[in-house]
């Protein structure tokens, strides 16, 4: 099986420190929790960026201030930006950390409710300009896909010439508005992908560490972090992405799964070598 | 297995006489489609309607003309009116036919892409004003589901209260936005409700047939029409919902499977009868 | 979609005439039986056969004699043997009709119940001595599985090169002892073999035409015939096996499959054409 | 999610001091092994018995003084003797340590190939009068399923009486002739089994901990131990069934199951406490 590719989604866009102290907003802040995540065993940081006082911004600005900091100190790190954005915003907007042509960034397949009134926003044609803009960018997307439908559009907009192959899948479940978060529907997920493909699973809330072992045995790659989750166990509160990171290696060794350095990960993502 | 509920989508909200000239707009083609569909075996007649010149409305009094038109004809047959109005409706807008306490109506469990720019719009707040208010003035729900995130979705509002049990679900299948059409997605889906719901299935385009015999032989129900499927095999269009509705009938006494009437589809899913 | 090739398996090893009256024992009954199922659309027959009084056989001369007479009569027909034979025979005996070097013959993959105190016994090493036999013989084995271990045990004995790709699958579905036919069952077994294999799906009593509409809309073939199924409807005997693939063609209309003849059904199995 | 319940299969009938020199086969082995599991979070004991040279037997007279020895240190121990026994053994003589009526016995559902030339006979007749003698002595089986037919078969004897729910079923995957060792294979007999079902999972070999974690964030039960596998990590024998059950309670820990004892394993398995 090959290595296990660990993913550190540090921030998020809607966790604050409300919820767990420890959630970035300040570059120093980003960069302490992505050298904890990197030194704990991750390969990749997903990145969103906020300012100072925590508010959430696709700033181009913005992001390319955090990148150069975290890259400043680990310099073999994949940095994967988000392309999420918030409601309201422009495709051009939610694609500014893109124009920083970094390796990899998130493409969305699809809309969906996420609780109360809102949507989280991605038309087809959306997609298909993203999916564009990222082949141009030479960028890797990471497909985040909330259910099965998801998968159908990122394969139809393959055909079309909009995503390339391999394609890399990133599962995200439990969201309220997406599937659940069970082994059934992990399955039916992971068997609706390519044979060339990748993927991770991103589990959220209590599904994290659940999902992760269903990707650690499967061969999968598996996504953690304060976006997703912020507690390491039922009750208590993670004291840093790091600590997350390291309770999945822990996993891993015991379930025999080696874990993947950047240059390993690179490798199976089919990124070039930096 | 009990008997095969057949429903006729005689109309649809955006397929028009281009695509197939029978599609009906006037109260009379109502009628007639409706009618046809009845006499050759569909027991419940979802049913949207339109001005004279092919408008789509949710006019309460518009429904009420068209309702009242097919009662008078056909006064057994199940109406069971959509919901799903247009963008930009409000809610109160698009729940204009149950205000006039039919026994049926459909309940859209999510949001979702319809293609290019278009989104089907669902908001969580909007399945529990609808839930509510079908609960309120006696009215069945038959909740549209186009992919699994949508089954948990009302699974989730059932145990809040927004949704009563037995549900019947609508699997739509095979709409780009949603899930795909393969048995594989069915299976998924049907195993996804709860033990004691009842299902039909809408196979969109040229997964009507298909998935119809699937869900004849595995005891769910059947829902065809202009608004799934113009075409009664490649090439070739349908004269009439009626066709449609035969095709299936005929297929089903294949299978072994009998044809409910509107008072054994009644008992089949719970409605009183009339 | 490939068109649909129909397999009659005629006769069998365990029907009789007190089943059914139609069911063929002598020469002259098989020729008719045969030709029937021909006529009506089988571009395959799966063949047993039996002495005059009904007495099941595995005997080389008998095989030829049928054999030979069928093709005198229908000489493009494909015949497939079965090598299933009876408890106690060697595999010597079993495989007698093999060494008439036919098109195909069945290899089943495993042991199994057969209810009572029955069991039919296929070991590793059987299974193993008959793969080497065809590959010999010049003969793609059918390969018969009656739940997903069989199904495992075939993907193994391929790796250590007792059977050859593309691999031709038959789910056997519905015998006490084996997997139950459900469409659940059915779509497991269906997505557990490799991507370049074909299938043909022979659904037990009440499963056959369930299943065969099951095969039709996913793009597999279909096995009906007395052995499998000896009515053609609930409580009706039916008339011969070329009414049961006379229902199998008319079904596979209705859904817009196409009916290989045995040209193409060599085309699509990788046959060499006579 | 219930407590886990841990078997540990000590012993079994195949597996020697060639594999590991930790394979009990005397008394004091046993309850040496017996009790390393216990301490260790085993509420259950798996047992086949050995004459001191390590030949299997079946004996009721060596079970009981095993039994008896195990229950003189562990008196709160769930012991669960094997009916499994060898190739030519009569029923009765497979069934006597059930004649000392222990809470649980194994009840094998079908039978399979267990590679070379080897088959693991449970004809449909013997399935039943163990089924019937299990009822008469008091006795929970553990139903031992190697594929999804084998939980058909289980359900079909349990509708005509010779099996009483709620059911308890072992998935044995990952064995030559039986279910391969996925998620997919697991979650499909997963999903095979009533609502009213509990379950363990004996993954062999490899799959051991792989479908240990499976069970564990699926809520169902593990088995581990020598007789599925004598491996604590690839390349590494384990010292003893103490030590499978410690990595199995430290997996369960991270992921937040709490581990049963034999108090609150008979509770949810419905046994009689003691
Ligand atoms: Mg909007
Ligand atoms: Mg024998
Ligand atoms: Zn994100
Ligand atoms: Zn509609
Ligand atoms: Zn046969
Ligand atoms: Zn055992």
């Amino acid at each position: 099986m090959e290595k296990l590719i660990i993913t550190a989604a540090i921030c998020g866009a809607e966790v604050t420190k409300e919820h767990n102290p420890n959630v970035p907003y300040t570059i120093e802040e980003c960069v302490r929790e992505a050298g904890l995540a990197y030194e704990a065993g991750a390969s990749i940081i997903h990145l969103h960026v906020r300012e100072d006082d925590g508010t959430p911004t696709q700033s181009k600005d913005r992001f390319k201030a955090v990148m150069d900091a975290i890259h400043a100190k680990y310099p073999d790190v994949i940095i994967q930006p988000s392309t999420g954005g918030a409601v309201g915003m422009s495709n051009d907007e939610r694609l500014q950390p893109t124009e920083l042509n970094p390796e990899m960034a998130t493409l969305d397949c699809g809309t969906l409710n996420f609780g109360g009134d809102e949507i989280f926003e991605n038309t087809e044609n959306t997609i298909k300009y993203f999916g564009e803009k990222m082949i141009e960018r030479g960028i890797k997307p990471e497909l985040e896909v909330f259910d099965k439908s998801m998968i159908d559009m990122a394969l139809r907009l393959h055909k079309k010439g909009f995503i390339q192959s391999p394609m890399h899948f990133d599962f995200v479940m439990g969201v309220n508005g997406g599937i659940s978060g069970t082994l059934r529907d992990f399955v039916f997920l992971r068997e609706s992908i390519p044979a060339d493909a990748t993927y991770t699973v991103a589990g959220i809330g209590r599904f994290e560490f659940p999902l992760a072992v269903a990707a650690i045995i499967d061969g999968g790659h598996v996504r953690v972090g304060f976006e997703d989750n912020t507690m390491i166990a039922k009750g208590q509160v993670a004291e840093s992405n790091g600590q997350l990171v390291e309770k999945v290696v822990r996993l891993a060794k015991e379930l025999g799964r080696e874990i993947a350095n950047p240059t390993e990960a690179r490798e199976i993502l089919g990124l070039k070598q930096r």
